[in-house]
């Protein structure tokens, strides 16, 4: 047998991953079947703790780096060249699932076991990630060890963001032991693999197991500021500066922007913050999280337009002072052509159904995107749900995606 | 001089009363002038701890009771006959004014120490009453200590509601050393008068300053639960539940309902719960409180039922499962029609313009109404403006509506 049939005929154990995805769903287990494993939280580190004590079971490599990323190695026959990366997040949202991010991590391990298994090594060290917050359910922007690698941020910037409650990702990071030794990226990366569910409908729709994400749409998020005053609910109506009646126009304004724009067209609001925000009294101001997406980068900054008129004219209408700030963006990103297109070969000749797809959320590969070749698989999230305790996809379409993953990660990494 | 004639020259001290107010400010002072001592919290009772230090200085009795209703004793020659009560509340919003509740307690001692000054004693003892949360900001709903003195809600009922953290208002008083041995009401009051700023605009805009309060609007409080689907932002607008979205319906169809019934008419929305109100996800579940008002019962009877179609209308166009449950409510309440002939000749006898004013927020007179004679003065609000930092009457104003209380009261108890 030659070392490219051996090749070829690997296939990972799509049990042994389904069992992972599975214990790893109960740190953090919610009622409804999902997690809660928030970023930077004992939840989220009980979660690496489990993989790290697999990695050493295995042999692997273990490190982190200044940012709390986490590196499980296996290292490659000729360890000079730059390494092949695949890698996700185990944090989730506040009502997360099991599959989002975790998949692209225990898809990554199942690789690595594989190659074990079959007793074949690599050219290059094969590198599993775990980035850190990638959610930013706690602290917001999401993506922050993936940012921090790829030179978005300093690491300082990255230490120094915070939650609501004012703690800083740094001592977050502290608290909980996940801070290590490594510099934060500046280093090549050979290739960058990110398997992750898709969390939107279309490949279930259209049956196919695997999708080949060629990039992203473009995504705006502003920060809205609505300021009312505060009185007695005895005021009259005609009188009042009602700061939660200025945020239901906003969130009816931002939601007529992406419904303006078709199947594609995507538009948000998610977090508020209403002050005081108790019986008795009326809203004083809010605060609100709020974002535009397209697959098309002009229709994405025409609703940005759009979205700025709006909330001008929500302000108009109502007679309370509204600011919206840009707050955070991603995209268009164009995933690596050569490795696009080794991912559609590779399920072709892996047998898999695949089609290619763009990525509405965002993701750790986004960020690295700019520093190094990188490229996502997707695999179907039935009824399109996620950030849902019900989220769900298939132990057959985890396995075809991590199968992918394995015969692409191979090709780069080359048999050694 | 007779008695009478001592009587009618009394005067209260109107820069004494307005330094008590003022110093009274001091605590749980917020930048724009404003405070904040919610009930049952540490300014809570740092208030009363300063009134408390003021009737000792004056030899007055202080007494506190299970809910821990704060009584500050002037006693009569005839102890045996019932008391004459003053009383209001010193706990504030969250963004209160230095007024709203304040002046009824001040001015009461401002009776007491005008009464001493004089060296008149009267028949019946006097009772400064200062009642436990009556705001309800932390503790929902509010007038603890009114209510259950009069026996709406039992002791152990009104012990055992808990603010949104699950601390009780049992546990809240013990800690803070307010808790007291005497009974919860069961006793006769010869009368009960409150002294109140306004909330509204109406005297302010006749340029009247002292307003006779004949009676309450009538007001029903509901609680909204908004139930939607969790997701992705990634998840395309046509096939989501967004409880956000629901809410802003739920708030423009509020207003909608209060705009409809004229100048009196009130609706309104002041505290929302998302769940889990984070960026990056589609909300859950939203609740909210919400209420209506009106002067006339029938119309408020019909803004209800109003509210309920509006929300039905807005959960079937939004297919966001939307449940209404009454709350909290009161009114009509019509004060004791002696007691208000009383206040208006009082006023017009001691030469204050006067006019008859329905109340639309919520007192604690209102829970004493049913168990005892009980009427109310107020005095204008500058612009209207109440749970504001900017609360403001004037010290003549407060001096006016101080005055028509002693003569009242005076005449209630009697000179002995």
């Amino acid at each position: 047998m030659t070392d490219t049939d051996r090749g070829s005929n690997l296939a990972i154990n799509g049990e042994r991953l389904w069992d992972s995805l599975m214990r790893m769903a109960e740190i953090g287990a919610l009622p409804g079947g999902g997690c809660r494993r928030l970023g930077l939280t004992p939840e989220d580190s009980a979660g690496r703790a489990m993989l790290v004590g697999w990695a050493l079971e295995n042999g692997y490599g273990v490190a982190r780096d200044r940012i709390g990323n986490l590196f499980i190695r296996r290292p490659g026959t000729r360890p000079e060249l730059a390494p092949v990366m695949m890698g996700s997040h185990l944090d989730t949202v506040v009502t997360g699932g099991r599959f989002d991010g975790v998949l692209g991590v225990l898809g990554g391990l199942e690789v690595l076991r594989t190659l074990d298994d079959a007793g074949v090594a690599t050219e290059r060290t094969l590198e599993l990630v775990v980035w850190t917050n990638e959610e930013g359910a706690r602290f917001a922007p999401g993506n922050t060890g993936a940012f921090a690698f790829a030179g978005k941020y300093t690491l300082e910037q990255a230490l120094a963001h915070s939650d609501v409650d004012g703690t800083r990702v740094g001592d977050a990071l502290q608290a909980l032991g996940e801070l290590g030794p490594e510099p934060v990226g500046g280093r090549p990366i050979e290739a960058c693999f990110e398997l992750h569910i898709e969390q939107g409908p279309y490949l279930e729709r259209a049956a196919i197991p695997v999708g080949i994400v060629t990039g992203t749409y473009t995504v705006r998020y502003f920060n809205l500021t609505i300021a009312g005053q505060a009185s007695h609910l005895a005021q009259p109506l005609t009188e009042r500066r009602d700061a939660m009646v200025g945020m239901a126009e906003a969130i009816l304004a931002i939601r007529r922007v992406g419904a303006a724009h078709g199947e594609q067209g995507r538009s948000n609001a998610s977090w508020v913050k209403v002050f005081p925000n108790v019986r008795g009294t009326v809203a004083e101001t809010v605060q609100m999280s709020c974002d535009v997406r397209h697959a098309d980068p002009e229709v994405a900054r025409a609703m940005a337009a759009d979205l700025h008129a709006s909330i001008e004219d929500a302000s108009r209408r109502t007679g309370i002072a509204m600011t919206l700030d840009p707050f955070h963006q991603f995209g268009p990103v164009h995933f690596d052509g050569g490795l696009v297109e080794l991912l559609r070969r590779t399920a072709r000749s892996r047998g898999h159904q695949c089609q290619d797809i763009l990525t509405v959320a965002g993701h750790d590969a986004i960020a690295l995107a700019p520093i190094a070749p990188t490229a996502m698989i997707f695999v179907p999230s039935a009824a399109g749900l996620s950030h849902n305790e019900r989220e769900y996809t298939d132990p057959a379409a985890c396995a075809a995606g991590t199968d992918v993953l394995l015969h692409a990660v191979l090709a780069k990494a080359g048999r050694g």
